[in-house]
């Protein structure tokens, strides 16, 4: 509890003007109602949960605190907004504009980084009716991608296992720059291990990545091009006036191994003057992107001449990359070679090379690869986790449920579209083994559910579906984390690096069979009796009686 | 030709560091090997048009530009890239970085808003390899999604047709905030006629389109509510103390109508409360949403009392706004139930009022819309259009094709992924009644194909793919945008509507077959025979010959 000043959002353009000019005429209509003040209850939530999963992570409350705490209309914002709306609108309103700002506005939410599920309020927003609807579409639009791409990286990582290098290679492919910078942070918020993106790196703290492309490789036209050839070996004691004399030499040694000579004929010059150049410029991490000419017949044998003539000099060669081809194949392959240079040359941990993996991976491709056998280390992601190709939208909605304390619900011909009315709190009940065991939402009255204490849970919509649960533990969801000036009874806002820990260990706190790719069992979200009883109640009084004809 | 400063890019946060780290670690290993000064050509290009179809609109280039106009390392970004980098990086590395800008670089492009095709460069850059080497990430990132975007929005508008109105609805379903503020722009560039995108509204003088939601609808109760019930005709002649009992006299005389008495009953009165208090605040551009409760039995006929009451003192009501259910159906009710007002109440132009539709439109639902038969004049649309949902990524590359006057190549397994080498030149040689025939790349020092004059024109890869061609009109396709300080010999930077203006035009000239959306004709792109020869004696040079066992 308690803390300094919030800093505004990442991305300057994240101001009060990145929303929708509806949310400024309803202003208008409300203001021009006297209505403008009147206090308001909005839910953020979503519908359903996105690939085809039973799990979402809750990403982007930072960004929607820090856009509150700074949040004031400048005399230049106003000047436009005054342009875009009808010339009819008076004078006035635009001096209320002018005085808004959020100390009147309160948020509970659910701690970001948690496992979260659909029809659970993330965000409660209360406050002056029209200051909160302003807020709906930078907040829809800051939840939104946030959750649905730290989920992407969830998933990828619950394929590819704990024990494996995940690093985040979207930024060209991201939909746009902060498309890009928000993948990076928020798929290492969900459990990816480092990314490519300087960017980001820079601004949130994240472990950077990364080595050469194939343009590298293809710059170089020969080793004649390379004039400094000299090394230091790594304790300094001696130095190796012709570095790539010696990779030449190592090169011819390979050759002449029988398990692997029969590999490669001449292998590309040009790669081997560009991998002899790189490791000259970085002999104690070198790792080269071996697939440019032909991973066996080129690549490979390139890079192990090189790794050898670094390992002569005491420097221990990083690994390699492969690009594109049957990475389960080439990665088995590199693997061999390297088995077989360690026993033949008697170099230590040789085998255990380190081989990344990158061209337009996915889920699907990984678990595919997992179950064909392979030997890479570390998966370099782009495309599809960061556009979320397979569901490139999550749904989150952000709707009126109280104005004046009079609750409100939104109807549809849709069930799953009406809305929870009321102003409520949300709880999870943990069971044996401390799984969490059932979301249940309550009126905001209601006495808590007890941990030992038979709780009955109904879904909300489905008279049928109904549970009692005796929870071993009960957590509440929604805390507070902006109650306007008083700034000492808001929550703190953790560091990336925490947030990213407790995503990472509610994750693993899930029971596995609400977790697994295929078929996955649904996490029961419920409302009390008392609210149940109320929704219904509700919904039979604002809908219109229909007549068959 | 000349102009004025170049601003920096719209979003301050696309800087010199949003880039992949591997694009620093490179720059080291060529200033280290002496390589970083090499003059390098790069080529921007994409190997398959996205969503099924067969062109592409190229967006982007203006941010690029914006960029490279701007593009310095400050002394913080150095300190970071620092200490990013092994600590064996010597020091003078970073005093190079400190000193390098865009003035010896040149960039060659195609119009932004132009129909593009697969394997054309689109940008040409060329200049000292280690600094175009750093413009790669950012290029492909600010590339990639404006294309993508600018295509899907192309792609709605030729679905709908030229008479409908076209409103981008995206922000809060967009990947993060600028993925909503780029599709903003991107989709007004590919034809759509506005957005709902107040920060975009006012970057880019894109018309703004909004009015209210339901939550707005839901936040009445009742028409006790509305405390200043009167309102002025139009032209200021009668007050009208009691506009809200207006409303309810027309409600009434609805009702009374035998052909639509009869599909309605007792309407939801909150939602009355909302239609009367916007008709209020906004009396000259009424437009209401009319599913918050019923579209046919509550929202239809409560827009229409309101809309006649309006008409009693002169004002002319926009239209209604449908968001969920039958868009087709309920559309063609609203029609004629504003027809049978027409007539009855002998209103004129009552029948045309406007109808909008949204809710979760694409493709596939305009054209299933379009067969079923509708009464939409216009459709606001979001998550499908700006996440790019049918293909979330284009797949944008950006590839060495010469270094030191030496052509280069990229080879791979897979043949589509080979690069084309050498500068090159392209033009679009158009034929009959002006439509585009065929693009074809040259070698950079050929001689330009005539009009007139006949053409063999080559698939670049498949050796029995050729034909002559005798084109009507011969275009040159790569103009220059950036050349250093050389500040009067550029192309100038359009504003939006006139990129918007060549890409509607642009997409008008193409032949119709290329257009459709099943199975569209692909359009050819070829290479000279002299740059077919070339690319293939290159190709069997750098490639390793393998031995079968």
């Amino acid at each position: 509890m308690g803390r300094g000043p919030i800093h505004g959002p990442t991305n300057p353009m994240v101001t009060p003007l990145l929303t929708d000019l509806y949310q400024f005429t309803m202003a208008y209509a409300y203001w021009k109602a006297s209505k403008h003040n009147e206090r308001a209850v909005f839910d953020l939530y979503y519908r359903k949960n996105p690939f085809g999963g039973e799990y979402t992570i809750f990403a982007g409350l930072e960004e929607c605190i820090r856009l509150i705490a700074n949040f004031t209309l400048q005399d230049d914002d106003i000047s436009f907004i005054r342009e875009s709306l009808p010339s009819s609108c008076e004078d006035a309103f635009f001096d209320y504009l002018k005085g808004i700002d959020c100390s009147d506005v309160e948020i509970y939410a659910i701690p970001e980084g948690s496992v979260i599920f659909p029809k659970v309020p993330l965000m409660r927003v209360e406050g002056p009716v029209a200051v909160v609807q302003l807020l709906e579409t930078p907040f829809v639009n800051l939840i939104n991608y946030a959750s649905l791409v730290a989920t992407n990286a969830a998933r990828h990582r619950f394929v590819a296992g704990k024990s494996k290098l995940l690093l985040e290679f979207g930024l060209r492919r991201a939909q746009g720059p902060d498309g890009g910078i928000g993948a990076s942070k928020y798929c290492y918020m969900g459990g990816f291990d480092a990314t490519s993106n300087v960017a980001a790196g820079r601004l949130f703290g994240i472990p950077l990545r990364g080595t050469h492309s194939h343009a590298f490789v293809s710059s170089f036209t020969s080793p004649d091009e390379i004039s400094e050839k000299s090394l230091n070996s790594l304790d300094g004691s001696t130095l190796c006036k012709d570095f790539v004399n010696q990779v030449q030499t190592w090169l011819q040694k390979l050759k002449r191994l029988r398990e692997l000579g029969e590999l490669f004929g001449e292998t590309n010059q040009s790669e081997l003057a560009a991998f002899a150049s790189y490791a000259l410029a970085f002999p104690n991490s070198f790792l080269a992107l071996v697939d440019t000419y032909d991973v066996i017949r080129s690549g490979l044998p390139n890079f192990c001449a090189v790794a050898l003539a670094l390992n002569d000099l005491g420097y221990k060669a990083m690994g390699i990359r492969l690009d594109s081809g049957d990475l389960a194949y080439q990665s088995c392959e590199a693997r061999k070679f390297f088995n077989v240079i360690e026993k033949e040359f008697c170099i230590a941990e040789f085998g255990k090379m380190s081989i990344t993996a990158s061209n337009d991976l996915n889920e699907e491709t990984l678990d595919a690869l997992k179950k064909q056998g392979h030997e890479v280390d570390s998966f370099g992601i782009g495309t599809h986790l960061v556009t979320c190709y397979a569901q490139p939208a999550l749904g989150v909605v952000f709707k009126l449920v109280e104005i004046n304390n009079q609750p409100r619900i939104k109807l549809s011909e849709d069930v799953t579209k009406v809305s929870i009315p009321c102003k409520k709190r949300c709880y999870r009940l943990y069971g044996k083994e401390d799984y969490p065991l059932v979301d249940i939402i309550t009126g905001e009255n209601e006495p808590p559910p007890k941990a030992g204490e038979r709780i009955l849970c109904r879904h909300p919509f489905t008279e049928s579906k109904r549970a009692y649960v005796v929870p071993q533990r009960v957590e509440e969801l929604l805390k507070c984390y902006w109650r306007g000036s008083a700034d000492n009874e808001r929550e703190e806002l953790p560091p990336l690096k925490e947030i990213r820990k407790r995503c990472i260990s509610q994750l693993e706190q899930m029971r596995p069979d609400h977790m697994r790719r295929l078929n996955p069992t649904p996490y029961k979200v419920s409302v009390s009796a008392k609210l149940y009883d109320f929704i219904h109640f509700l919904w039979l009084n604002e809908a219109p009686v229909g007549e068959l004809q």
